[in-house]
């Protein structure tokens, strides 16, 4: 199935207003580069995965304005009809920069770049800004999941306390990317090709007299995927002994119980008693599978505990993107520059001063393949070793390039002229980029509580550059 | 525009499991209901504001399995052609009793109630949650934050950070229930019938050699309905006086600069200078706008602060429905009767354990319209004046009926054999009911910290009814 690109009309106003204003202007068709970026790793983690790529171009290949959209913009009575004319033939022609998806990724870096008329750079801000923030933040959110889980599998169960109908269809998609690859979505599974999983809900074992007669029937309806929720009345007292008779019952018919699910209570506790307890009856095989809020730091307390857990459903947290400063990217998108000169946002707080130009993104990586730092450096800037390198956020302090390291751009052309380069890696490869770049970080950099701060630095010319332009007030 | 209505994928795998598992056991047609609600007033209120109806009952109205559902659910190789065939008649044939939107509501309350075949009201929880779920959380964020505001406008910003197209698409709807009636969403505007507010962004006056020039033309295209961003280089020392010579001319036109809007810094000491500087040169009516990351808490503290702003522009905050243990609001949905039986979920935790059987929920008015107290009761009891009514979550605290209440029924039918008895009020109509309602409130009930808790009881039937259930263990 498609998943459907945006209407043109999933934006801001003020972007029709400044396009309207652009045009009238006779400003339109002027060059200019945008940078999508944020200012602030979320969860106050030390990384996020980049997300969200491949619908974003799909918005921007696909975009345009058919007669309803133009219909309702008439009626709000504050465009011309010229502009309105304009409107009809208006397309995003430009090129994008980006990273693949699933590319480890950090505060400041710019991750889009977008150049093109200014009419159209402009344009697509708000609604690139919607699909690339929340997907970086549920993928970022996912590797921590998944990171936390060890050898264990998650599962994505977010559907039901999702922000809204897209929101719990995006939430799997870029959950995928984050390494937890399979959700309770069935929409999701239809458009991103993702396998689903899911067994029952406590009604169902309300809507049968009693707790066997419910485990029965759900094993004989489903013999070869049966995993039993087995907290209905009492986890030890009925749901496990009954869980065991049909596991028994399913094993006369040539089958095996697949697995039980916990949904509340000691969840750590619970799973040990229920792993002692089939492996005392002869069934080894019965995975435990656990839900009830469960979000990284809840799941790393009961590895902690020695819970015995091999499938962990995460729902609510994941698909809020809850906790520790998240539920929102700050995810921003700047102009860098305009008809050949470069811009800047001045500001006294330099934690919120932008970068000026366009840029290079660099990654430095030590000859057995771990990261030592990024680098944000102008476009046709050559970086060497032994080059001095500056923090954007600090000017005292800098750092030398060492010797040795390899210099890898992180980022590609993936549209030019408003057309795909390509249609984007599959969500597999990304999440397996996304495992792979984890472990090339320095130690410590995937620790939940006050992690290693990877560095990002900024080049010698862009350093300059931006000095420059602070001291002329742009 | 319309709305579209989920697709019938849009849920979890579990329920097409256990529909199938109904099916093949010959039970889907048995008579169930099921209730909606949540355990917990979000935001640590005292209150929730109750949206998502009139798409939940769209929802159920439309709802059909199209040929593309059913060959993906083919392709998963878990379903027998016999339960797919049944898929293509599969309706919701049942009814809905429901308060209309904008009904001020509480922990506990069944929200909605829905009646009919085991299959059909069991299958829609997760569509049902998705949307109801999510609107009453943005609903109830939106009143706080109106209220917070007092007699200043709120606008709805929050697209770019909104958890997806469709999180930044519902949040407008139920931002209109909760009091915030504008939007900077188009797409909004055009589904909804919400007037869309917007203006320029920080780009706009960077896309210009200066500021001034940048205002000029923004001006020049908008004369009647400019508000000129004025924090992109230095509020105090180039925004204002810029945006006073911009006021000047529009003067000399024949138009009035409508206003500016702050997004960074001090927003109470400089909306403070922005007023004072304004009505100094003779412009009195010119509005502060202000943004950057507002909720219910700063808007508070600039008020507290002698903060001069006509209009807030909330995004982020709302869009996520940020702060103390919102993000997600933790709706549930639960079988309370089958084929006549009374139905609950068993645990020893009390604060767990659902409330069995069909119910009515009653409103205790006093004769000056001021709310006494909420009772949940059993669908043929009477309540009346020295009635013992009991606490759910603690069966020691009890209380009495008084004299001279009026007792109302907060719910109505609002569907019956799958249609709707009407498409609901407009959001005008919901906005108005939620604050007449919220007026009617006993003191201290809006606080934003530690507010009055207002009392839900249970009557005395179903106290008797859950304490006898819980005593056999079911």
């Amino acid at each position: 199935m498609n998943y459907p690109s945006p209407s043109p009309l999933l934006t801001d106003l003020y972007q029709l207003t400044m396009l309207a204003g652009y045009f009238e202007e006779g400003m339109a068709e002027r060059r200019a580069s945008f940078d999508l970026f944020f200012r602030t790793n979320p969860y106050q983690g030390s990384y996020a995965i980049f997300a969200g790529l491949a619908p974003a171009l799909q918005y921007l290949e696909e975009l345009r304005f058919d007669n309803a959209s133009i219909s309702y913009l008439e009626s709000l009575k504050i465009f011309t009809p010229r502009f309105l004319d304009y409107l009809a033939d208006f397309r995003f022609r430009g090129s994008v920069l980006a990273p693949p998806e699933g590319t480890v990724i950090f505060a400041h870096e710019p991750l889009l770049s977008v150049e093109g008329s200014l009419a159209e750079a402009q344009f697509v801000e708000t609604t690139l800004l919607n699909i690339i923030n929340f997907q970086i933040l549920v993928a970022t959110k996912a590797a921590r999941i998944s990171t936390a889980a060890g050898a264990s599998t998650v599962l994505e169960f977010g559907l039901r306390r999702a922000q809204g109908p897209d929101g719990g269809l995006s939430v799997a998609r870029a959950a995928a990317i984050g390494g937890i690859g399979a959700t309770s979505n069935l929409l999701a599974g239809a458009c991103f090709d993702l396998p689903v999983r899911g067994t029952h809900a406590h009604s169902w074992v309300m809507a049968f007299d009693d707790e066997l007669s419910a485990f029965r029937a759900y094993a004989k309806s489903f013999p070869d995927n049966c995993v039993l929720l087995i907290d209905t009345y009492d986890t030890l007292g009925s749901g496990l002994p009954n869980a065991l008779i049909v596991a028994k019952e399913l094993r006369q018919r040539g089958y095996e119980l697949l697995g039980v699910r916990l949904d509340s209570g000691d969840l750590a506790y619970l799973s040990r008693k229920a792993r002692e307890f089939f492996d005392a009856a002869g069934f080894p095989e019965v995975k435990i599978v656990a839900s009830n809020d469960l979000d990284e730091h809840v799941i790393h307390s009961i590895r902690d505990e020695g819970g015995c857990i091999d499938i962990y459903g995460v729902g609510t947290r994941l698909a809020t993107c809850a906790g520790d400063g998240g539920g929102a990217l700050g995810g921003v998108y700047k102009l860098v520059c305009c008809d050949g000169q470069p811009k800047m946002k001045v500001t006294s707080d330099i934690t919120k001063a932008t970068l000026p130009a366009r840029k290079q993104l660099l990654r430095l990586v030590d000859p057995r393949g771990n990261y030592e730092m990024d680098v944000i450096a102008l476009v046709d800037e050559k970086l060497t070793p032994g080059m001095t390198v500056y923090d954007p956020q600090n000017p005292s302090r800098h750092r030398t390039i060492p010797e040795g390291v390899r210099i890898e751009e992180l980022r590609r052309p993936v549209m030019t002229e408003g057309r795909r380069l390509d249609h984007g890696s599959s969500l597999d490869a990304a999440a397996k980029r996304a495992k792979e770049q984890l472990s090339c970080l320095p130690t410590g950099s995937l620790r939940q509580i006050n992690p290693h701060r990877y560095k990002v630095a900024i080049s010698p010319g862009l350093f300059q550059l931006r000095r420059q332009m602070m001291e002329q007030g742009e």
